[in-house]
């Protein structure tokens, strides 16, 4: 019986892995990674066998349980089986329900973490999340309604002094209108990190008042993570990219 | 002129640093580093001329200023030099004021970011901090002072499903008290990681109700990272160290 390594991969610049997550990576006999993980990161997995691509062709609940079923016929079948994800394997990664999965099945596990994008992309776009005179605290959330529930972020944003939003370029006047009936301010910054930490990166910043319209002129899409709060004024001064 | 990298050294293990920032400590010239970053790190550095250990016999406010006078003044006698922070520089570690700092003396920087330790010692002790059925947000704050502020951690309980709080071990009492004062029920699960990632490592588990007896009893001290919400329950089955 072999052992399922759960790794994250980082926000996107393949250099982002850990030291950890590569040597492990470098022993996988199988990796099983998602859409969005560098390919760069699948070819340093040098002795695996199979290399399995999870896209998203199925709904989210379907493809969970198909990736929990692989993992544990992969771990009777392997020594290493690698489990590549985005960004931190237990920050909106859906990890901990494939630790359960393992945990179930008797299977013998670890986790190691990956830089989040919800860090990664404000800091590569030279937004500081907590900052002494601007923001001591940071909530992190998603903006895509859960299957079968409601989108709420007003709790979020009457909060914190900073909320980043993953996940949610598509809801983007949903969340502003929230944020605006959550008593922020329509001078708020807000800025879009597209592709973060990427050669593709590129950061639209606005207001709450004209950012939907930013992103429309922008043609901004998925992936990408979203930075409300006084923080992202620091971009004009901070910004090193 | 040389170039100023500020490195996130993870949480505590070092095989936790990014391959990026292991790369650029390879070819630094000189190391500022902080109290908490684990020597084996620091001993990666082989080509350092330098290495200067920044502990904490000053104040804070007048430790970052010398901090960021050395950067300035080491960027002049070298051409790579690393500031090497614990966790993720733009993550309550003041990376931004040090950017400040060296973008008004016009020296070229980049950030290169970290596992935070608000991420990896909830995922260390089997912690996911988002989960489908129990958390759709998690708020990140502090849990001491700031010089002349008071601390008010009412607002981040009030909005998150859970939240983790960075250095708030000698504030324990004092932060149980908002969260009750938030609303929180008694029965709130609460978890304490202390030296999280490293062989030290230890998880104190207990609810907003017995938390203070339990970390007395166990002796907590800092460094630890403290979560609270319903996702704490979910090491009882996750725990994978």
């Amino acid at each position: 019986m072999g052992k399922v390594y759960i790794v994250g991969a980082g926000p996107g610049d393949p250099e982002l892995i850990t030291l950890k997550g590569l040597n492990i990576l470098r022993k996988a006999d199988v990796v099983i990674y998602d859409r969005l993980v560098s390919e760069d990161l699948v070819a340093m997995a040098v002795n695996a066998k199979e290399l399995i691509y999870m896209g998203k062709h199925v709904g989210e609940s379907e493809r969970q349980k198909e990736i929990n079923k692989l993992l544990i016929e992969k771990a009777r079948q392997y020594e290493v089986v690698v489990r590549l994800k985005n960004g931190d394997p237990f920050v909106f990664g859906r990890g901990g329900e494939e630790c359960e999965a393992l945990r179930d099945a008797g299977i013998e596990y670890e986790v190691i973490p990956g830089i989040s994008s919800a860090l990664a992309a404000p800091l590569y776009a030279g937004i500081p999340l907590t900052h002494r005179n601007f923001s001591s605290s940071v909530t992190i959330t998603v903006g895509h309604r859960k299957e079968g529930k409601e989108l709420d972020l007003k709790r979020a944003f009457r909060s914190a002094d900073t909320v980043v939003v993953l996940m949610g370029v598509s809801n983007l006047a949903e969340i502003v209108k929230q944020a605006m009936e959550a008593g922020l301010s329509t001078k708020t910054p807000v800025a879009i990190i597209e592709r973060a930490t990427t050669r593709e990166q590129r950061v639209i910043t606005g207001t709450l008042e004209d950012i939907v319209k930013r992103a429309e002129e922008e043609k901004v899409s998925p992936p990408a993570v979203i930075v409300f709060g006084n923080v992202v004024r620091m971009r004009e001064k901070l910004r090193w990219i």
